[in-house]
């Protein structure tokens, strides 16, 4: 593509496919394109038909991790726990294996953590993700981690099986186009005064980069309300799914910012049709260096993961779990 | 006040209790207070203590309708539905019948409707209050209709089991306190920017009356977010529950605006802890006079009850049946 | 009106205007309207064309108040001020002595105060009243206060020159319809989360009673912003002014809750183009029994009056004086 | 750090001061950090005084641009103006000489555009840049234009005299501290959904890397009402100035998104008491390939310079003026 806003990843390699913006471009230019060696196919998008809309993919997509052979979007629900930010190696490993014994199937943490004072706790950088690669390789779960800036992308994706966008980067345009580049699968949060239709908008920057792996996350938008840290938008998940063919997951952890939330709001999330849930667990809640009231400890994610299980009995979908023989990948 | 709501010790006297608030009244006048003929106790309240509030009295209330013996806030869930606004008495009659042989045990329909502008169809007033009576009489199903002015209550108190304070009239204290001395159930409408605690304080007013009759109903708030009418607080339910005694139901209906969420918002609002959903139905729902694109038809009805009532299994909660040997009242 | 929506106030009085709305009345039917007695035009409105739209009145409306014959909405800038709440007749009227000596041309000061709580102050009631009319008649000032029900509508008419709607009341229907056929000067204050459309047709319901004697308040919006009690939305000054041709006021207290901003945004509601302010002052501001952090000294308002007029003379706007050979009417 | 904005004791060295946080960091440590070579003071914040607070400096901060010789945050008023978007050098320049001719210091132009759809114009990119510098350097006005990440921020300083933070990046960490580190004066401008506290949180970010040249722009919020695109929250010049040493502007052409309020709300910035304000100016008003609904024609920004006179007499704060004198540096 062109400086117009062609993907960047469109040069030798097999992608069929090359978006053609409708009113940006003529219909000379766009027979041209179709001539470029490793086009197969021109396709003209429209306001009203984007890459990410169900106009232009009709049925549900599915994101998988290939470590643990983890598929989100589709029938199974995927249920992803973990610490807010990595604190230790030990803590990491002893909450991944609290959370997998109970369900998780994806490992979450923060290496590098954005915060709204420069002089919070930022995370532990390059060591923590270490310390999730080689948990990730112990335990087999797949894990997702947060990046912050397009120089990180490769280094990340080096050592983490997602991406995460968080919630302040939701239009972090060049982050988006590099986690696009990337082609890593991606979760994308929603800002907290993001539209449906601007969180859709920056997932197209992912898609139009030729990444089609890209999950959205709801965690509750700004209002006035102030007995919860934002409010969840479970309308969101169904409007969403009625716009677009990508996954939504919820996380009602950092939405509420309150432990005692978490589960009434994981199991409605359920019942509103998400595809899974992201839950900041901790063995040892109470002292996280992070969002600390918000970390469920084991036990209480046990029994979450318990009432959970009867909520998706009753929509027919069974919970995702990590195939056994499945051999980590990377 | 009535004995309605007050500790079992304040039984069976006509007038056994005043209410006196902790920094307004002096230590000397609350003594005079207990002297005054018909006073048997004086019971101060605190900001951190007041009657809606669980310190007050920790166990969940019930709010019960003696027709159809329904009980909002025990255990059973309980499904309110019918017309956003009364049209005719057969369109009414048609609607009734139609979601009580699929679960409803609550006939919600407006007489008098509240309208953003002054041209809008504002209801059938005391002709439609007419239909709801005789309806209710002929179906055994309870009504909750709305009620819009200090000196419409007793009017419609005579024609309908539950009063309505709407999102609008939620600060409407003389309105409030006009429904606290009626001593008839009241369903009390979150204000669309109303915060939990504000929406607490106007119950209190309704209650400082004597009246513990009331029912909550979250129905959305308004936000930035256009894709929906409104944002439900399905996080509120909880919260709710967690600083009140009060019953919580959920209105899928309003706060949407979209036939198609219906559904999913009423699940998740089960799944999250409310005591009842109050669901826009119409028999003939495109000619609906208000609010068209939000009300159900019958068959779409249905399918939310079938799906609810597998939510409810999950949850322990059987879904409130209108029991048969009721005989109508009043 | 007819249960069409026709104003109420179509009897045998002179007014010569009947409304009627363009899909809820015939052809026939408003043929037959103009028929009526003391009917001379029929007007047919639209949903682009209402009573208080510039379409239907091009030139900006004024809003006469006799006593001190005041016009609200012309080229002078009126300045309201007083206390929150009548608390004693001696503090109104030396609070009234104060502001009028620094420039203020009318009175504001509630006598029923709608109150989040019950037990908080709710206002000295009718004795209120008599205070403030005792003190209009002692010092010429023409008086504002607000009023709660449609039934206190005639008793504050009696009492004050002009009738304040509250925020928590601008869709408070039947309260406005009761102002509306009143035919007294209304104050509507904007919805804490009002939209300016919804705003508008709030006063809809006033004008379409017969009543085009309204001025419209901007008191600061509901956000997530909590630096200050509400958030001033000076655009909506504008935006009114280039839909409407009703005058609008600024509050910069109530909106603020903050006495070192109440300065600052009357300067920039008079440079953004209102017609007026309205602001609390008490003699004793850190008495005052309601909203005392808001309420400015009298030698605040002083300080605030004479920026203002520096900022007026910049915007070619004299400051509205009380005409010293009125007479009291009433 | 550099010397910027440090205390005046701490004067000519080239490392003076090290940062340290209260909580994070022992005594023990910041003793020992004070023994590293070029560190002369260690000055300790807090929560409650942080570096961009008035308890840390009380008088208030002026950020000057060497070219053309401005101070923002001075007694002098500073209007920056420009299109949003450069599309060519002859609009650019023919747009700077408008803007310069009616009295602006500043010219405003954006070579890398945010845009929420990845189709929408992105701007011209280096190109942009190199317009931008030729410009400057003809007209003699310094320049300010956004950058968008930590990668670009050496080349856009090159090119621009301050470094413009856009809403969507107010948190975006990684890019604060590059410009913090670049030592250039920044333009911060508040995220939609911004609390003013975590705006001053973000400007921290800046001033913690050693850069005190940061100049604050408020350019709305996301609420829910929709007559403007975003509700420009005046209150937030006194609240910030309240707090912080640092200047804030104010951009009314973003924040309304309509021609028709730039200037009611342009005098109503300067009569609250900001120190300037940033605002579309396009000599093709209607050919602009953004946001071309806002910009003002030249005429209008004349018409709007000439009643912003007026205004900043009445409040004593002079217009600022290029120095004649001025030799662009660089």
């Amino acid at each position: 593509m062109t400086a117009a806003g062609l993907p960047s990843t469109l040069g030798a390699q097999s992608k069929p496919c090359v978006l053609v913006v409708e009113r940006a471009v003529s219909e000379e230019r766009r027979k041209w394109v179709g001539t470029l060696p490793g086009v197969s196919h021109v396709v003209t998008t429209s306001d009203s038909c984007r890459l990410t809309s169900r106009c232009y993919r009709s049925e549900s997509s599915t994101v998988t991790l290939e470590r643990g052979r983890i598929a989100i979007g589709g029938n199974e629900f995927v249920v992803a726990a973990g610490p807010c930010a990595v604190e230790s190696e030990e803590l990491l490993g002893a909450t991944a294996d609290a959370v997998v014994q109970r369900g998780a199937v994806l490992l979450r943490g923060g290496a590098f953590k954005p915060r709204t004072s420069p002089y919070s706790f930022q995370g532990l950088g390059e060591s923590g993700l270490d310390m999730l690669d080689r948990t990730r390789h112990r335990t087999g779960m797949p894990t997702v981690t947060e990046v912050l800036e397009p120089s990180q992308v490769d280094r990340v994706a080096r050592s983490s099986d997602m991406l995460q966008i968080g919630a302040r980067n939701m239009q972090n345009f060049p982050l988006l186009k590099a986690v696009g580049r990337s082609g890593r699968p991606v979760l994308l949060k929603r800002g907290i005064s993001a539209t449906v239709e601007e969180w859709l908008s920056a997932a197209e920057y992912i898609l139009s980069e030729g990444n089609f792996q890209v999950v959205l996350c709801e965690r509750g938008i700004r209002t006035y309300e102030n007995s919860t840290r934002f409010t969840l938008d479970l309308s969101a998940v169904p409007v969403v799914k009625s716009l677009s063919h990508l996954p939504v997951i919820v996380d009602p952890s950092h939405s509420s910012g309150r432990v005692d939330l978490v589960k009434p709001l994981a199991l409605a999330a359920a019942a509103v049709g998400a595809d899974g849930l992201i839950i900041d667990v901790h063995v040892d809640s109470r002292e996280a260096l992070c969002d600390a009231n918000q970390a469920l400890a084991p036990e209480q994610f046990a029994s979450l993961m318990g009432s959970l299980d009867r909520i998706l009995t009753a929509v027919n979908r069974p919970l995702a779990r990590l195939s056994s023989t499945s051999k980590p990948k990377n």
